[in-house]
Parts: structure tokens; C-alpha cells; sequence
């Protein structure tokens, strides 16, 4: 088991993003809604940074579960949408699966609306298949705090390794010192940790105050 | 251990549902005791449906523990009651055990009040006896959070497989593209995520507004 | 404000049911949604034991907000619905004021979703032309706790009274002692205190003892 | 007291926002910080499409307190910034209160970060000196809840009128049925109910299969 | 309103125990049922020590409700029972309003179970009969948190004066300066803040250092 | 690791109480100090009826830490207490081992106040040593909850088995059908499961109703 | 009631800190106590700054309610205590309330441990005696999260005016623009808001950057 | 993995703590502040009354992130600060590889601001390189709650162990009967549990009263 849970390597990678639809997130109890909308959003939008392959699809969309969020091809144009026909488990989906083998890529990364569901069985599927599993759960979202407690202990159980979107995005990205630095400090600013846009601009207010002088007008009182 | 905890051969279940008595579930501090009954109850159509054997029991039930809920029986009238003569681990009851054995299936899908014993230890004593132990830990009701807790570890350190009412319905149904996919649509709107109701609610009245146009008065006002 | 917080002249009494819609439902999120449509249920069913006159109303019900749950007028079969022309607060709806005076009672019973606009404007409206108003503040739904807080300390401060749905159905009810007694009793199990149902079942199972014997086989082992 | 609390007249008000910083921001512990500043953006965009005269105002910017968040004079073009000088209670400012004079406008609006200070004081002291105050709590963030608790109290007592950003928008809009309709839906969706985007997708899709057709390919299958 | 709202008169009082029934205990979800027993036994302790008249009453005994917990006219042998022939308000059943009257006494002290009917109703229904009306809030048990709080508004906007346990016995007792004042320190220790226990132990050893000597031994070691 | 986690053999088991002392009880936040107390009496009670040997030690109970609470060796009048000459680990003083292996037992029921210290420590240190080491985690205390949490991973990591005071008392009576049967009932619903000492009551009740008739008396209003 | 709630006149303020001690101090739940502590603190501190004259007294602190906390006379060198005979109310001390008559000063500003009691008393006390009492609840500490609930709204009801310590120290400041701002930006970073010192450092870093450049070496790498 | 989860040996630890920096603190969310600032110095002084080396780091410092907390340095006077060119795993900064290798030690005990990335990423590398890794997980801080929850789940899975503060700091010191007992008793009651400093006021006081008498003056009253 351990031998799986290591750092990942980012050019094995493929990303599997499942059934973040509309109406599925209007059942998720573990985490805001709003909450769970960025965090997928930024990993499409990683995913595009580093050029990793993106699988989508969508678990009967016609019906009250609603559509997939358009954000994820819209942040991740480069996906590749799966339709089902029915089958819960992705992974009993066959070209879901050959998509994923065309890729040539061994390690998963996937995040699914129900957790407990739509992430955990293509993992555990993944797991039997002979692929590491990395579940970002914090990007899945699901139908009660105690059923994520339990998918957290049995997709450990089974090998998969739990992760959320914070440290996903910082091991894909690795370094600070590339090219896409920025880039990834507004996927995480913006999406992810929005109470660092805060410091953000403390920081350039401090900063304002030695070039540009003080604006209180303590002076001017009385 | 991980070798246990794949997906579910819905062929080789049996279901063991423990102790869903009245008064026990009085006892019950970590999920509201409705959602605890329907959850058993959606156990049990889920049984009933795919023609899973069930076996139920009850502690000590002419005492303050109380009768077993009847919706158990009446929404799974197949399952047979073992009575029991004062074991607390169903597992020491010969028996039961035996009625195990009479199926023939070697995948337990167990719930039971309380989790941290009428659960735990059958769940415990089957892993020892060679049995696979799926365990839905909120569809059984225990008498304190932390306790649920600690048998979600103790469990899942034991080899058993923890689970949710929902990812166990969802993994013994495995497709919607069956003839009884809208039968295990209403056990989930019903039983398991209710807030689904509203969801096809919406659902139906969109589509009625394109169908037969607005009942919005908007051009009457001024 | 003292003189009109008393208690309730269940003869004097016109309910309000205003915006239960289930678009708006899924937005809510200071009680569990299939607790609000029960309490919502339990109120209606309380006005046609009680032949209390039922006005409801919707918020543009041909748009995401989504339509009235059924229930509402299934268990009240006696409500007027009074549609709306895109006014927030009911009171602002001309016809929906004149139903409300052709009932000639002077006090009102709300609940309204969400309940910090739906249920408080027709409160505070209300009070304001002079009707005492009872508000059932967790029969309505808000989209924050923080939001609900609130809206109770505004409806307080204004001269509404803030109530829960079981006094509500306690205060109309008065009294055991009549032949609609078990009526009231299976609204409040069924749709307020399910945990009663459990009381109830122990309490048979007690009886059962007594009258029929043991079914506990203690005798039997070893 | 009660006399002060009926509904608002949206001709009579203006809005005071104070102290939206972000140094103060960080130390906000009562609702999550991207909470308050959409909160505090949805004030501003509404005051912008009535017209609602804005007065905006900081506490010692240049030092770590930090600088107001530029979003509200970005949506409130409009808006006036009052410099104080060092007073904490901003209608201890003789300025600013001139401001508000000069609007002849007697309904005041407020939000203030933090709520128990920068809220609480110019609402008492607006209501000692003869205006209606109403304050937005949840668009000014605490330092603690309890801290939130005690200043909820604090103002009720006080005579001014406690709301929720939701409720405020939408008793200043009054009506769907007027030319900002769709605009005012937009504030709610994008700052107020992110969940509402959500019901917006499912309405759309549902529509969608109706004019469009299905996308599940249920016959695909086998 | 503020006039009744003074410390009580120990003299003046007349403490009702409303409706303190094993089942409804059953069904409180507002605090821990083993410390509302406690609380309500901490009353009737403290009602003997201080000769204060108590009246009991119960709703229904013989169904599901249950009956009086024991331990009220245990510790409070002076108790008078007043059966009630249905009413849900106690105030509406003419012996217990006739027993009230006989004690000549004008200060209420209540609890009941369930607070927002059974405390609330008979509160209420007092302060309209001319009496004070103390509500001791955690010693009577609600079916859910929210009911509480909208209880607590209500009662205090009717003018009824919402306290806790605690400060009942020490506002009962006055001061340590007296003959029971161990007994108080008793009832407080056992039934109502049972962390003092821990204190009074290290208290005692502490001093038994300085007078015996220490149990430690260091000295052995190595 | 898993084959140490089966059902617990009550003929082996050595029961260690480790620093409950009335100092380190008002540190605990992870648990009410009261069930605390109320557990580990519970542990004593069952090791008493069992004659299950049980060892006691003290972490410096000369200073603050204060002394062992005095009902674990009234409850358990024949437990050995062993000082301590300064070891926070207790395994680390040979006569805590030596008092150990004197017993020839090798399943170890541990529990320790604070959790992840006085508990997790000596746990460790046995499985090193090749014991059995059975964790009663809720009838420790620990200083924090996410102190807790940390202990529970750290000590199933290390092969320990988490559990509850309830399941460890049901895993060592295994049958109601046994002499003890009710004094085991007795130490549930005293210091485990209050919230049992209501469903007594009310069973009783029901049953008193069928032989004696009822209190209740209907037929005397009006 | 309203006339009494307004800004507070700081030359006008008595401050009551009344039974802040160790053993009490070991009671409180409502806060953390670390926190209470620093609050306390933060208010002798304040009083010092200001000149206000403080009274302090202590509940029997030779017993297990332990000393009062050193740090209060520590900060406010100027305060007097006040032995108390017995009396739980202070306010039934005659030198207490001597004590006040001859500062002269109507606005008492009181705190104290607990808040239900200690500082419940002496408020409503000081309210029928005439003068001002501002109630600062964070800095007092009660025995349960409910008995603070019921404190507010009893206390409020009685006119005192409920307040939180940040608002207290803010509110008797008025100013940054004074010779003591900085003494009070210190109370405040080290006592009430320590999360404020995080930004203090953030603010020196990013002002260090610009005049004293980078410590980052990106260049460096590679 | 079982095999590296033994108590620690003091003398082949060398501790990391990295990133403890102003603006990062201010997006924890798992654990008060100034907690979490309070246990980064109880590790730094533990560190230095044993004499373990320490190796600090932080990540881009010069941006919002802000500059490490002084303290570290100040309490761990000996740790060496070895900066970063923009690896966000500080593993991946050859010279902090190279300084652990230095100093010839096996173990690591890391904290790391945030939880999920600085304390997750080099605990994983380090147990990848052979080492042991303690992970001090409420040292740390982190951005969400469930990412800590996963954070524990991943790591342990990976084999490194969880601890907290108070277990860190009792497992190097391991005795109270050394030189340095009462320093790490100073740690623990200043910057670990703080109401410990309670105890030790009231152990105090309680011992006073015996040598010194009481101040209580029951005598005088009346």
C-alpha cells in the first residue's frame, strides 16, 4: 500500500473529472456548494496550465441531476467528454476506460460528485486495475459529512490516497520558480484560499504607504 | 487486507441487518434517528429488490430495547428473524451463523444498532471467519460520535470495508440502465437524499413552462 | 408590543403559506430541507382539522424558484392560492391583502420561505396595518443561520411573535381532550417529532409483554 | 422603538459602508471572508442600480488595517470616501456627518467592519440623533460570534434594525417586475445565493431535453 | 416589561415542574438529557431546602409521554401533583391555577418539558394573569435548538424572564453567609456544574500535601 | 497488524487506569468531564464483576495534576496502585511492568488520562513488548480534540485497537444471559447510557398502565 | 429602556471586575479561558490607561473557587478590592456599593465570573438602582453556552446593555488620535485580537522589502 | 509501516519547521492563530532545552506569504534558516536535504505551515529517503478543516506518524524527574494548555489557606 503513496509525478498524470453537475451539487452537504465549484475550477484550470489530459463525463445529465458546470470545459478546453450509458461506476463504462489507456498514463487524479460514489468506485476500480489514485475530496462533494468520513477511510483502506485541492494544485506545480508561478498564485488566490487576495493587498497597501506617503489625515483634526 | 476491499459482487450478498429496535434507537446521538430508519429501510428495498437474502435479530427486544422497527420486515418481507437467547455479538449465536452458511455467500453487508457493538463485532467475527464485511455505518445508529469514530477505525483496521447508505444502494444497483432504475431512483429521493425531491420538482416544472407556458401573472400588475 | 404576544384565538386565525417552493428549498440551508417540508406539511394539515382559512401564494413559480410543493395543497385542500405579479413582499399584492381581509380575522399565522424576506415583510407588513403575527420560523427556511438570527431579533424587535412549528400546532390544538386528539398526535409523529414514533412502538412492544409473553428465548441456549 | 421598524422607503435612504478593509478582514472570524466581501459588493451594486446615495470611509488605511477593498468603489462609482482622522466611531468625524446631512436623507443603511464597533457605534449614535438605522451584519464581519451575539443585542435594544444582506436587497428592490428585474437576480445569484447558479443550470438543461432532446445515450448500451 | 425584570424575591415564589416525563425526555434535542434531569433535580432540592411551595403536573402519563421522572418528588417530598384531564397549556386546567392562587404567592418559577409549549404556555399565560414569570430554560428540555431560541425570544419579548439553572439556585439562596449554604454547594457540585467536583478534590489534596506530606517519590528512581 | 484486532478474550485481559487525577480532568476538552468520570467508573465497575486484574498509577499527584479520582479504587477495591517516580510513560517504570507480566495476561484494556499521552504512550510501549493493547479512547480525556483525532490515528497506525467505553463493557460481558446480566444493565444505564434510565421508566410505565389502569383522567373535564 | 443605551461618557465609567478566579475560571464553557483571561486583562489594562476606577471583589476564595487571577490588580495597580461576607450578589455587599457611590460615577462597566451569576446580579442590581450598567459578556465567562444565551437576553431585557470587550476597549478609546493610541493597538494585537500581530509583521515585511529588498533567491536555483 | 511507529528516541531527532510565516497564518482555518503560534514556540523551546537541532525554512517570504514569526529564531537560537528558491516541498531544496543529512540523525519531527503541502509533502519525501517522520499536525495550520482530516488520513497511510503538540513535547522529555522538569512544565502551562496555569493558581491558594489563613471574612457580616 504505502509503496503507491509517494509524491506525485506530474507527467504521468491524467485527470479524471466526474459528474460535477448542477443538480448533484444542489444535494452536497459536506462542504458549500460555492465552495466546491472553485476548487473543481482549479483543477481544470491546472490541469490546462500543465497540459495534463482531462477526462470528463456526466451521470444521465437529461434527468434531475442536471447538466455538467460548464466551467470545467470551459477552464479546461482540452477535455475530453465521456457520455455513459447508465453504468454508475465510471469505470464500468469501457471507453471511459480506453480513453484512459490511450493516455498511456498511470497515475490518476480524479475528484467526482457523490464522493462516496462517483469518486470512490472509479478508484477503487483504478486501484484493481493496477493505477495509483490520488481523490481530491475536497473537490467532490457529497450527500453528508459522515458518508465523506467513511469514503475517506475505505478509499485509504483500499490504497487511494486522499488529498485536497490546495495540495493537488501545489504538487502538481512543484516550484514557484517557473514560468506559470503567477498563474498558479491566481488560480489559488482567486479560487482556492480567497482570504489571500486579502493579504495580497495588504501587502501592496504597505507597500503604497513608503512610496506614495501616508493618506490618513491625523493632522488635520482639531 | 486491501485485497477485501474491492467493488461488491451483488451475487454474493448476503445482508444482516441487527438490532433496529425502537428503544435502542432512542439511544442514538450521531445522526437524527429518522434519517437512521430510512436508511435501514432503504437497506431493505434495496434487498428486496435484487433478491438479496436478509437476515435480521434483535437484542434482548421484550425489555426497554424495544421491537424491532417494522418496516424492516415489511419492506423486506423475505429476510428470516434469528431470535437470539442473550448473545451480544449476533456472531455467537449458532444460529445464525448457521442461516449465514445456508446461503452459500461469502460478502456480508451488515448494519446494525448500536454500531459499536451490534455492528463491530459481528462485522469483526466474520473477518475472522473468512468472510468479506461491508459495513454501513450510518444506516446503524450509535450512541455517541465519538464512539462512531472509533469503530470506523477499529472496523476498517480489522480488514472490514466502511460505507453509506447511498454508496451501498449505488454499488449493488451498479447501472441506472436497468428495468428497476426508477424503483432504486425513489428508494434514494425517499429514503437517502430527500432534498433529491425538490430536484425533480424543478426538474418537472421547467419543463412544463416550455410545455404549457407561464403561470406567472407578471402583465397583470400595474 | 407586550400586549400582543399572548396566547393564539385559534378562531381568530388566517395561515399564510407563502413561497414553499422547491427551487427555493434547495437554497436553504438553517434546517434540513425535508424537516422544513414536513413542518410546512404539519401546518397544513393543522388548518383543515382546525378549518383555519390557508392562503398561499409563490415567487415567480415559472422560473428557477421552482413550484409550490405539492403537499401543501394536497393536506389543505381548502387554501386559496393567490398568484403573485413579481412583488417580493406578499403584503404588496393587492389581492393577496383583500383575501386576507375577507376572512375578517385579525391574526395571522406565517411562514414563508426565505424567511428573512418571504416570511418577515408580510410580518412586519402585517403588524404595521394593525394584525397580530404569529411567524413559524422553522416551517419557513433561510438561506444562512446567521440570516435566520437575525430575522428572528428583527420580527421580535417589530412586534411579531417568533415560533416554533410544534407550539404552533400545540397552542391551536388547546387540549388532548377532543376527537381530533389522535389526529393531532399523528401530525406531530409524522411531521414534527419522529423520534415519537419510536415512544410509541416501545411503548406497544411494553404492553405486548404484559398481554402476550416474552418472545426472547433465553432458555433456549446452552 | 417598534415605530422606527416597518419597512423600508428606498427613497429616503443612504448607504454608509464602513471600514471594508483588508487587514480588518483578516481578523473576521463570524462568516467566512469571501462570504463578506461578496455581501458588501451586492450593497454596492444595488445602491448603484437605485441610485442610493453611498458614503464610504476607513479606519487608519496607511498602517495595517490595510486599504479598503477596491470592489466597492468599483461597483458604487458613485460612492464618496470620507477620510477620518483617527475617530473610531466614523459619526464622531464631523465630515462624514455633514455628508450624510447634506443627502437630506433620514434612513441610514450601514455595514461596518467590525461589526461591534465600526457597525454598532454610528447606528447608535445615528439613532440618538434621530435617524432610522439598518444594519447589514452579515455584510460587516466580527472579530468573534459571540462578539456578533452580543452587538446583535446591543442594537436591537438600541432601536436600530438588524438584517441580512439578503433581505436587504430585496426590500430595496420590492418588485421582480420592474426594467433592473434580471439585474437584481444576477447580484443575488453571483454574491448572496452562489447556490442559485446552480438551480439556473438545472432550469436551463431541463428545458433543454425538451426543445433539444437527450444526451444520455441509454441505448448505446450493451 | 423591565418592572417585573428585578432579582427575585425568594418569599414571593411558587416554583412549577411542568411536564418532566421519561418519554418526552426521549424526545429533547436542545441539551443532554442526563444534565436536564440533573437540572430539574437541582430545583426540587433547592425549592425543599428553601420551603419553596412546588406544583407538578404531567401531560398524558399513561401514553407514550411517560411518567414523572421519580426523583422530582423525591427531593421535593412536599410536591403537590396536579393531574390534568388534557390540557397541553397547564394554565388552562382550573386546579392547578386554583393550587397557584392558595399559595398567595405572585413569582412564578417554571420549567417544563417541552420549553416552547410546555414552559412557554403557562409562562405566558401568567404574566397575562398579573404574575412574575422566572423561566428556567435548561430545566425543561426542547425537541430542537431552534425551537429554543425562538422560545427564549418569544417568552422574553411576553415579558417572562428566561434564566438558567445556576443562576436560579444562587439568585434562591442569596448567599454562602447561611445554615444550608453546603447543601447549595452540594446541589451545585452533584447536579449542575459537575467539573466543581474536580476542584473540591484537588482542593483537599493540595492541602493534604502541606499537612501529610507528598505520595510522590522521586527519590526512588534511578 | 490485523490479526491483533479480533474480539477481546475476557480471561486474558489486565485492565490499566492510567492518571485519572482530578487536576488533568479540568484540562479536557474533548470529551464532558462528567462522562468522562462516568466511563472510567464504568471500566471499574466491569473489572470488578469480571475479576479482571486492574492497575492503577498517578502522574505527580502531589502538585496540580491533583489526585486519582477516588471512585476507580472504591469501584475496584481490589485494583494494585503502583506510584510513579516521575515517568510521563508508565511502561517506562519497571514496577508498572513487572505488576504486568505478574499476571500472566497479555491483552491489555488501557485507558489514560490525557489521551494522547498517558494512553497512547503505554499502548505503544505494550505492542513493542508484544501485548495486545485494547485503547479506551472516550474514557481518557485528552487536552484538544484534534488531539484526539491525532491518538486515534497514531495508535490504529501502530496496530492498538481504538474503542468505546460501551463496546469495550459489551465486548467483555458477551451475553445477557448470565448472572450479571442486570448489573452489567445497571452500569450501562448509570454511566454510560443515561438517556436508557427514561426507556425504563417509560417501559415500566406502560406496563403499570395494563396491570393498574391509568392516571390520566379524561373523563373528569368538562 | 432605549434612553439608557447609547454611547458610553468615559469620564463617567466605574469598572466592576467581579470573581475572576482560578477555580471558577475552571468552570467556563462558553469561551476558551485563555481568552477570558486576556479580556479580563485587556479591561484593567484599559481602566489603567483611562484613570477609570475599578472595584474588584472575589466569591470565598479560600475555597475551591480559588484566588483571583493576579493579573487584574497587576494591570489596574489602582484598583480596590472589596472583601465580600458571603453574598453571591455583590451588590448585597454595603462597602461594595458604598464603594461605587464614592467614585460619584452612574456608568458602571462590569464583568464577571460567571456571567449568569456574577455579572448577571450585580447589572440588574445596579439597573433598579439608577444607574447605567454595560454588560462586557466575553470578558466573564459563564458555565454553559445556553446559560449565556438566556444571561444576554435577561440582562437586555432589564436595560443593561450587553457588549463585547473589543467594543468596550474601542468605545472608551474613541480615538487613535491621542497620545495612548499606540498603548491601546497593543492591548488589542496582545489581548483580544491576537490574530491582528500577523498582520503587524506582514506590514513591516512588505514595507522591509521595498527598502531593504528581497531575501527570496529564485535566482539562485538551477 | 508498523515497524517506524515506536516512541521516539530524543537523541536521533532533528526537527523542521517550515514556513511558519505572518501571512500564511493568516489563512489557517483548522486551529485558532495564536494556538498555533503558541505550539511553533513550545516546539522551539523544546528543542533548545534538549539541545535537537532545528532547521527552518520559508516559502518566498518576500511576498504576502510574510516573514517567518520571530519567535522561532528567538526561542531556538541555534536553528539555522535555510532559504528557499521556490521549491514549495522543501525536500526538493537540496540544501535542506543536505543539512539533515549533516547532522547524521534519522528523524525527523516536522511542523509546517500549511498542514496539507509544507508539513505533508517533506514528511512523505523524508519517509521515501528512509527516514522516520513525526508529523506535529496542530503545529502546523491549515487552510480548511477537511484538509487537515485528509491531510492525517494520507499521511499516516504513508507511514509517517501523527502527533500533536503536548505528546511531542512529553515524548522527548519523557521524565519530570530531570533538571529541566519545570521549564517543560512552563511550556506546557504557557503555550499548550493554558488552563493548567489555572491549576496551578488554585494549588497554590489552596496551600496558602493552610499556612497563611483565609481572607474570606464570613465573620464580619451581619
Amino acid at each position: 500500500m504505502a509503496s503507491t503513496n509517494g509524491m506525485i509525478d506530474p507527467d504521468d498524470v491524467v485527470m479524471l473529472l466526474i459528474d460535477h453537475q448542477s443538480g448533484l451539487f444542489n444535494t452536497v452537504q459536506d462542504l458549500p456548494v460555492p465552495d466546491l465549484r472553485n476548487y473543481a475550477i482549479a483543477l481544470a484550470k491546472t490541469a490546462t496550465l500543465l497540459d495534463i489530459p482531462v477526462l470528463t463525463t456526466a451521470s444521465v445529465p437529461d434527468g434531475p441531476n442536471g447538466p455538467l458546470i460548464p466551467e470545467i470545459h470551459e477552464f479546461a478546453p482540452h477535455a475530453q467528454f465521456i457520455p455513459r450509458t447508465g453504468q454508475i461506476n465510471a469505470w464500468d463504462n469501457p471507453p471511459f476506460v480506453e480513453a484512459i489507456e490511450k493516455t498511456g498514463r498511470k497515475t490518476m487524479v480524479i475528484a467526482g460528485t457523490l464522493t462516496s460514489v462517483c469518486l470512490a468506485f472509479p478508484a477503487i476500480s483504478a486501484i484493481e486495475a493496477g493505477y495509483k489514485a490520488y481523490c481530491v475530496v475536497d473537490a467532490s462533494g457529497n450527500w453528508s459529512k459522515m458518508a465523506t468520513d467513511l469514503t475517506i477511510a475505505r478509499i485509504t483502506q483500499a490504497g487511494a490516497i486522499p488529498m485536497d485541492t490546495f495540495a493537488m494544485v501545489a504538487e502538481l506545480m512543484r516550484t514557484w520558480n517557473r514560468a506559470e508561478g503567477s498563474q498558479f498564485g491566481a488560480i489559488i488566490a482567486e479560487h482556492i484560499v480567497p482570504t489571500y487576495k486579502c493579504l495580497m493587498e495588504s501587502y501592496d497597501k504597505a507597500q503604497a504607504v513608503v512610496k506614495d506617503g501616508p493618506e490618513t489625515m491625523m493632522d488635520r483634526y482639531q
